[in-house]
């Protein structure tokens, strides 16, 4: 299997209670890539300005990506500021500067065309489709979008998501987008616009998936430590759909896995600013903490007399 | 094991988006009571009017309840008025009548005085406080109570709460008693309060306990038909205290158990008004259900190559 990540190459500025960074390696197809990187090696798609260092792109070379579908354009990398106060679940922002991401038209090398599995995201739907175009015949492709896409360009977005097999939102895009407020009618609704496979983010509270007929509730894992949770989405699609494409499988019980390995990753990437936390993260630490979140929900139901009095 | 179920006896006008209820039988006590039944004949303990009709007494004896108890008093029962909007997941308080409730002194028949399982309702500490003096010896007591009481008595609620073995409140609750606002830090304060076990509610996400040691992250199930969510929390409490009597056990696998217990119970009930979901819902429906919420947190983390690349 291969993997191919499109996202935002960006420089962050982030103010959280716990300290601030300026102009570090952000965006999403940063925080993709590095969690995916543990199980997939993955295609990296994505723009740059001439202000990139090489330090980040060693960075991605070292974690095992092919870089062949950065773009470099003249003028200035992406840039994103923003502040979280202390319940850190919502990022105001204070600045984007688009720059060379305004004219990006993403072209994939020959070489990714044959990408099976595929991760795109946050973007503009077009930009999304436009890449799929590209791809030969995938065997899943994941998206993520947000309220701004299904708000200011439904109708685009709506044309993509026929092509997506499994889509990650959080739970008020979830709403915006099915209309509906219950999230198993909105998990129907989803499901009739192309999806087969839905995410439900949920931040400290988890994730929910409706895939393969079936709900899983993937619990978070109660952290003691949050600096910064920028990039936390990303990472959890990125080590999902890298993990499941290392497994190249998508039933029910990987998909499951998945998800908790998406939430293993994610509740790392948080511990840190920008992607530092995944420069020193080891598989050890990662097979530990998949082991907590099994024992976060495990429980056995043994013996048969459990109810066995007082019966109506 | 005995089972003392000591809490409020109300009518309750309810108002949702899916319709309304006037005068309907309402109370901590009556949900903690019917949860409980389930699992172990509850004793109850509360306060009723002279307007408190038969009937309701009737049901409570039916589903095994001893109402001895119940103090009836000249004058009218306590009335909660209340509306929910769309979200269903904070009343607002409407009106408020305390009556018959506003006196009240709990005096306990002298053979309730040997329950060894205790669950007290959301209430004054000092007449929480006032029903433990009355018992010999309990092997757990269990505790609900809300942000009025942190806030108007602390130092009352101080006092009880070193008799509490389990603290049952929502994740706000937690946060304005401990001061903290992560909810691992939360749980060590509150720890050093008393309880020795904490229960944190949080609603449509289901339940988090930290107990001996470890956390168990509990599922919301996610309904399609909520109608009312009154009595939910008590629902949830009565239902867990109920199974660790009947198990006559507090060990950390009946814990987790009956929190999921707790969570199965609470998904019904809010699938209709007042206490009516629990007039009809047999044991084979609750069995069934705790299959789902097995399954909904379930997975296998089979395989030892799971993750066999890509390593650093």
């Amino acid at each position: 299997m291969s993997l191919l990540v499109v996202g935002t190459l960006a420089f962050d500025s982030v103010e959280t209670p716990f300290g601030n960074r300026q102009n570090v390696l952000g965006g999403s197809a940063s925080f993709l890539g590095m969690a995916a990187s543990y199980f997939t090696p993955p295609r990296l798609v994505g723009v740059i300005g001439s202000d990139f260092p090489d330090e980040h792109l060693g960075l991605f070379k070292e974690r095992g990506m092919d870089t062949a579908g950065i773009e470099k354009s003249r003028g200035k990398t992406f840039r994103w500021q923003g502040r979280y106060d202390h319940n850190l679940s919502n990022a105001q922002t204070l600045e984007t500067q688009l720059n060379v991401l305004e004219h990006f038209d993403p072209k994939l090398p020959p070489h990714f065309r044959d990408s099976t599995f595929v991760v795109l995201g946050n973007f503009h739907p077009n930009l999304q489709r436009k890449v799929l175009e590209q791809i030969k015949k995938p065997t899943l492709v994941a998206c993520d979008t947000m309220n701004y896409w299904i708000d200011k360009t439904n109708a685009e977005l709506r044309k993509t998501l026929e092509h997506v097999d499994l889509l990650s939102i959080n739970e008020g895009e979830a709403r915006m987008l099915s209309g509906e407020y219950n999230l198993v009618h909105a998990a129907k609704k989803i499901f009739g616009m192309g999806p087969k496979h839905l995410v439900i983010k949920r931040g400290e509270y988890g994730a929910l998936l409706f895939s393969n007929g079936s709900i899983f509730s993937a619990p978070a894992y109660p952290l003691e430590v949050i600096r910064d949770p920028t990039g936390a989405g990303d990472t959890f699609a990125g080590s999902m759909v890298g993990f499941l494409a290392q497994q190249n499988d998508t039933s029910s019980n990987t998909m499951r896995q998945a998800i908790v390995m998406g939430s293993v990753l994610a509740s790392f990437v948080v511990e840190d600013f920008s992607v530092d936390r995944l420069r020193t993260l080891t598989m050890d630490e990662i097979r530990l903490r998949f082991a907590e979140f099994r024992s976060l929900t495990g429980f056995e139901a043994h013996g048969n007399n459990l109810w066995s009095q007082n019966q109506t």
